[in-house]
């Protein structure tokens, strides 16, 4: 299993704290994720923008597409995102389109994992060659204030089990991540946690605590 | 049971074709809508321009929020825009912190009507005050060459029947409405048709439907 990354959601609604906000830690970062606030903020010249800067990153816009996923994965791609989000929400034949979309440009789709979704579904996804997705720590657990349940990493095991690498996100602190070690792990999210002033040192303890497990 | 109403969905990349696509035809429309590809395209400035454009236009926002919820509505609302969507796949909270901030601008949040939703889901968001949804063909009845299902019809019927007030959507044609008199309808949803250059008198032919049957 190689080693997850290590990903930061910009969320800021402009583009310059956005900017300001990943500049301290972005040599520590594997991934910049334009995250759906920005996008629809400033639009997909965020992602243009973090990519003149940020040449070699790998760059996720987080659009979250759920209908019109040939246009809108083009216009994420054309702006120069290696990946872009689908809702697990939308139509099966919406997430084929956005993968041949991507697939033209050497890029992923990443499904976020929302609504009622199932293992079928799944199932669909990895059938298509889909081999990515989110997981978003569940609202039962952030409102119960646990930070995961075994609900949720039962469901991950699951999805793991069907060959999905999953990027793990909602309030995670790297004193989580053992939790999700015998898991396919493709990226660990954080955004305010990774933007203020200690930035950089928990950046660095995310990495230490990834190499302690995988 | 009042009159549906006619609302026009901008999908250009650029504000300029959106623009040039409804100056021909805003008369006519009760609803201009700034698609998720505009919005994602250039931005919520799409909202600010057509709102000054507009003033006395419903405008619609089609963010399909998922998550969020607050910020984007929020972002939307400040940008002039009436009404927000937030996607079926939102988790109940998501879809409750939408509503909260829409109401502080005398707006309205639909649910856009994707995923495997329920109608528990249907009656959790009656119970909150959602009062709109948008219903688009299915996916099936599309692939198939068909333009509405019995299937779609049932759950249209449904909907109405917990008191959702339905915009209708996939292709619609002037020819279909009668189909839908029985129904909540809130308003018809065309883009293309109405943007072509005999996109007045498809208008035209919308309201006299309308009149026939409402």
């Amino acid at each position: 299993m190689s080693k997850p990354l290590l990903q930061m959601a910009l969320d800021a609604t402009d583009i310059d704290t956005a900017l300001a906000s990943v500049e301290h830690v972005a040599n520590q970062l594997d991934i910049i994720e334009v995250g759906t606030i920005l996008a629809f903020a400033h639009g997909v010249e965020s992602v243009s923008i973090l990519r003149k800067k940020y040449p070699d990153h790998i760059i996720v816009c987080d659009m979250k597409i759920t209908d019109a996923s040939a246009i809108l994965s083009r216009l994420a791609m054309e702006a120069g995102a290696n990946w872009v989000t689908v809702s697990a929400a939308a139509h099966i034949e919406t997430i084929r389109a956005a993968k041949k979309v991507t697939d033209e440009f050497n890029g992923e789709v990443q499904i976020e994992l929302y609504g009622h979704w199932t293992l079928e579904d799944a199932k669909a996804w990895v059938d298509m060659g889909i081999t990515q997705a989110i997981y978003h720590r569940s609202r039962d657990a952030e409102l119960a204030g646990v930070s995961w349940t075994e609900a949720d990493l039962e469901k991950m095991h699951k999805l793991s089990e069907l060959g999905i690498e999953l990027s793990i996100t909602g309030g995670i602190v790297p004193e989580d991540l053992h939790l999700f070690k015998h898991l396919s792990a493709k990226a660990f999210i954080a955004g305010r946690a990774l933007a203020g002033e200690n930035g950089c040192e928990i950046a660095e303890t995310f990495h230490s605590e990834i190499g302690k497990h995988w």
